[in-house]
Order: structure tokens, then C-alpha cells, then sequence
């Protein structure tokens, strides 16, 4: 008898999701009938968007496993009705879009492409920028985003740093843990990507006082979560000049209001949402081999622990 | 009786050079005297700007090696007065300086960035860029920048191929060479990076021709040479849009003209030379390196082949 497998996502990406795991599938000779409309005591699998609809997981009460289509699970995860393993997306197309999001803006800033790609004045000013074997950057998160971010900008030549909650060692990465790493790690840097998941305990975690441990005219790259950062925080320290720019990907409401005022605010750059998308192609691959696992009782790759939060 | 070196560049960076050689060549025990006036005969060395009033080194008879401060010697290999060996600069932080360039414009295009960093009308479009790995990118010249830029181009995914004149290995680089090869190499491409030496084989080797092998849309990236670009063949190609996008850091007049029709086109970006600007703490390096080898007997470094002309 097939799989039942729930699409509980984008409707607009249901067909190509489909159509790439059944074909994954099929070539381990399972079977799947992969739909947006089941009834809940026959699912076997859920593919989950963290905003889709369904938010209570009670009925499911066959359910093998849920599978988040997304890197950020914080809005399913605190869900008491949610008693089934729980994984999330580690799709290697969103990690190596990740990568070109980031060390692409930090040669951008590095370089100071801005005044180049609009220059109206036709300025031409051939002093040479900086190297990137002269700047700092420092990643906040060294989970597979950061690390992998860390690693690839420590190839281009920058100095790099990274922090977080549990100790790492990652090649050409000074890393660091605790308060005072994070202290040590903002210093000297200046830039800084911002790549932690969003937990209670990373809420604002760039705030005044983060942002004055930084040199005066760092530059903010989030790709990562909105509340990461204190906006009103960050505001302030645009207009002394404490932050010299920012590029922002997430943001507490989105899309970003036409009214906010990174909007107005020369040197902050919105991107919408871009940096950390799944493709379906790579992101497939990975739903298709938890299935098998999980059909031939291998432990779950991704698994969310409840506890920590992501 | 110390060295005699005759510093025939840009005033402005004459007294950083001085200072950083001068500290170099004391740890090796070698003493120098270096101006920007000696008389003639006296002269060992001379630190070299093709741009520099210098041109005729009938005089500099004692002259054991002219050291250009410059990766592109064309406008100094055909001067018949210089028999003096000819070194080009290979400077680690030019290559990285390049490196950076390259990688960072390529990125910009690959992120569709403009459109975000100046965006008036505060769009919103969550559509994911390509990957770099959907992305083919092709480097014309693989020297010893081309070579760096086409292997950091492979290291963040991207699918490279490289072509150039005498037949050369990279890891993870399709390298062609020969016409059929330019052809080849140019008609899948997505980018193509101009890394070439200006030779009169490789004058406007982008042309109407050769831009037509290419897929429509392609991106041109231009750091080499300003005469390698048949100007008006890439201004018709940017208007059919065969090409979608060039930027272009070199051009045949420097800095480019007010009213050059490369500045009134809103998909080209001009970058005023600064991708391989020679950075003097370590361009003094490799000059401080081949100081040491001439007065110890060995082979000069980047020795320039006049019949090929780099």
C-alpha cells in the first residue's frame, strides 16, 4: 500500500514537491501518494511550512514524522499538539544559496560596490579598497548555515570569527562561546552576519550594548531571523554612525511595511526574504532519504530537539 | 656601497615604497639608496610605471633589472631601448585584490542585487535568485589572475570553464584552448570574466563575432584590458540585449570620458580601475624578493617574454 504523505506548504510549490519525491522514491521502490488532502488518522508523513494552516497535530495520530520544509522551525516548535518526531529543512541548495547571499554582500560592502552601480555623478575614484585579507568578519551561529558561511568567507581571505552556544572548531575560524566570546568576537570585527536561530534566548541579541562592544562603522549582515535584532537599536546606531550600513533579509513583519524605516535609510538595504530559500530540487533529495530511513528504521536526519529549540 | 634604485612611478606612493623596501632589503643586509633621481649610469634597479616620464633606457647602462610596479606591461615591452631584463609585478595582493573583485561582481549578478540596493519604489520580490551552481561562468586568460579568480568561482559553486592561450590543468576548471575552444568555452556561458594580457592577438577578441556565440542575456565582467572590448560591438550587444549586463572596470581612455555612452547605460556598472590595484605592502614583497635574487645570482621572478609580450 503507498505512503500517505500530507503537503501541508505552499500551494504554489505542490506539484514540482511531488513530483521530485515520488521520483525519488520510486527509485527505492516505495511508493507514495503525496497530497494536499488527507484524512489525519491515515498520514504517514507531513511536508510542513511552518505557516500553513494546520496547526493542530493531534489527529495525525499515525503520523511517522513532520517534516519542515523550513530551516526555521520557532513557530511549530513550542506547538504541545506537535508530539510527532519533528525534522527540519538542511536542504544543501538553501545552504549554498545561504553562502552566495553572504560572502556576496560582504564583497559587496568590502568593496564598496554601492557607489559604483549607482554613481549619477559619474565619479571616478580609483582609490583601492580594502582587501579582504585586512577585514574582520565575525558569524554570529555556527550551525550548517554559519559554518558554512564561516568557512567560505575564510576562503575568499577575510579574517573570521564566529560564536556560539556550544563550543565549535571550524578550520581558518576563530571560534568562540559564552558572553565573553560573544564580547571578544564583536570587538575587532567589522562585519558581522547574524545566523543564530531564533530562540528566547537570541531575541535582540544585537541591542545597544552588543553594538557598542563593535568597532565604530561595522556593517550588519542578517540573513537569519528578524528578531534577532532591536530595531529601534539598530535605527540609533545608523544614525550616529556606530553602524556604517546594514543588509537586511529578515525582518520582525513581513514583507518589510512600506513605512518602516529601514526602508528610508540610505545605507540599510532591504533583500526580501532571498537568502535562506529551499529549492525544491536539492530540498527533495533530503525529504526522500528521511523517508527511506525512516521506512528502513535509521534514526531521522535534522531531528528538532524541543528543548533547545531548534 | 649601497644599491642605487630609481623609483620612475607614481610620486604620491614613492615614500611607502621606500620605507617598506628599505625595511626588507636591512633583514637581508642589503643597503639601498632609493630616489627618484639618480644619474643614469649609476642606476641598478629601477622601480617601473609604463605610465612614468621614462621612456628611454639607452643611459641605464649598469642597469641590471627594470621592475615594473604594474601586472600589464604592453605599453613598455615594445620600447626597443629597454634591453634591460623586464620583471611584471605579481603582487599576492593584487591576485587577492582581483579575486575579490571578480568574485564579488560575479555574486552581485548572479543576487540580482542592484535592484535591491537602490530600489526606490520598495519592491518586494521573494523570488529565489540562481544557485551558483545553476550558474556558468567562463575566464578568458588564466594566468596567474585568471587562474585565482577562475578557482574561487569554483570554490563557491559555480560551474567554470577557463580558456587561454597555451594549454593549462585547474582543479574543478574546464580549461580550453585554441579557436575552437573560445568558441566552446563561450557558448554556455552565463558570465565571462576578461582576464587576458593586451596583445595585439587579443585586441577586441570580444566582438560582434564572439559575442554572438555566447547565450542571450550573458553578463560581461571586464578587470583585464580595456582594448580587449570591441567597444561598439558591446554597445549594440547591451542594446538587442544578447548581452543583459557588463560591468567593466577598464577602458581604453582612463578615467573614462564624461560622455562615454558605457556611463549612460543603466545595466553597465564602471568601476574606476581598482581591481588590480598593486597594494605596496606586499607588492614591496616580490621587488625586495627579486633584489635578493639578482644580487645572490639567482633567476628573477615574473620575468616578461617580449616575444609574447607578457
Amino acid at each position: 500500500m503507498p505512503l500517505k504523505v500530507l503537503y501541508s506548504a505552499n500551494p504554489d510549490q505542490f506539484t514540482e514537491y511531488r513530483m521530485a519525491v515520488n521520483s525519488g522514491l520510486n527509485a527505492h521502490n516505495i511508493k507514495a501518494d503525496i497530497s494536499q488532502n488527507i484524512p489525519p488518522h491515515e498520514v504517514d508523513y507531513i511536508f510542513y511550512a511552518p505557516s500553513s494552516a494546520l496547526q493542530d497535530f493531534g489527529p495525525y495520530k499515525n503520523c511517522k514524522a513532520v517534516m519542515s520544509l523550513w530551516a526555521g522551525v520557532e513557530r511549530v516548535v513550542s506547538n504541545k499538539t506537535l508530539t510527532q518526531p519533528l525534522t527540519r529543512m538542511v536542504d544543501p541548495g538553501m545552504t549554498l544559496g545561504m553562502v552566495n547571499w553572504v560572502t556576496g554582500h560582504c564583497l559587496r560592502h568590502l568593496l564598496g560596490m554601492d557607489k559604483m552601480i549607482h554613481n549619477p555623478t559619474r565619479e571616478w575614484d580609483d582609490r583601492a579598497p580594502p582587501l579582504s585579507s585586512d577585514t574582520r568578519v565575525t558569524v554570529l551561529g555556527l550551525g550548517a548555515l554559519g559554518s558554512a558561511c564561516a568557512t567560505a568567507l575564510a576562503d575568499l581571505g577575510f579574517i573570521v570569527s564566529g560564536w556560539s552556544r556550544s563550543p565549535k572548531s571550524i578550520e581558518n575560524v576563530t571560534c568562540h562561546t559564552g558572553a565573553d566570546g560573544l564580547r571578544q568576537s564583536l570587538q575587532t570585527a567589522n562585519m558581522v552576519v547574524l545566523l543564530l536561530p531564533d530562540t528566547p534566548s537570541t531575541h535582540n541579541i544585537l541591542n545597544n550594548e552588543t553594538i557598542s562592544q563593535l568597532p565604530k562603522g561595522a556593517i550588519i549582515l542578517n540573513p537569519g531571523r528578524g528578531p534577532l535584532i532591536n530595531d529601534d537599536d539598530l535605527l540609533s546606531a545608523l544614525q550616529t554612525g556606530q553602524i556604517s550600513a546594514a543588509t537586511l533579509d529578515v525582518f520582525r513583519t513581513e514583507p518589510l511595511p512600506d513605512n518602516h524605516p529601514f526602508w528610508k535609510f540610505p545605507n540599510v538595504t532591504v533583500t526580501p526574504h532571498v537568502a535562506s530559500a529551499t529549492r525544491i530540487s536539492t530540498a527533495s533529495q533530503i525529504l526522500i532519504e528521511n523517508i527511506v530511513r525512516s521506512e528502513t528504521g535509521l534514526p531521522l536526519l535534522h531531528m528538532v530537539d524541543r528543548k533547545r529549540g531548534y
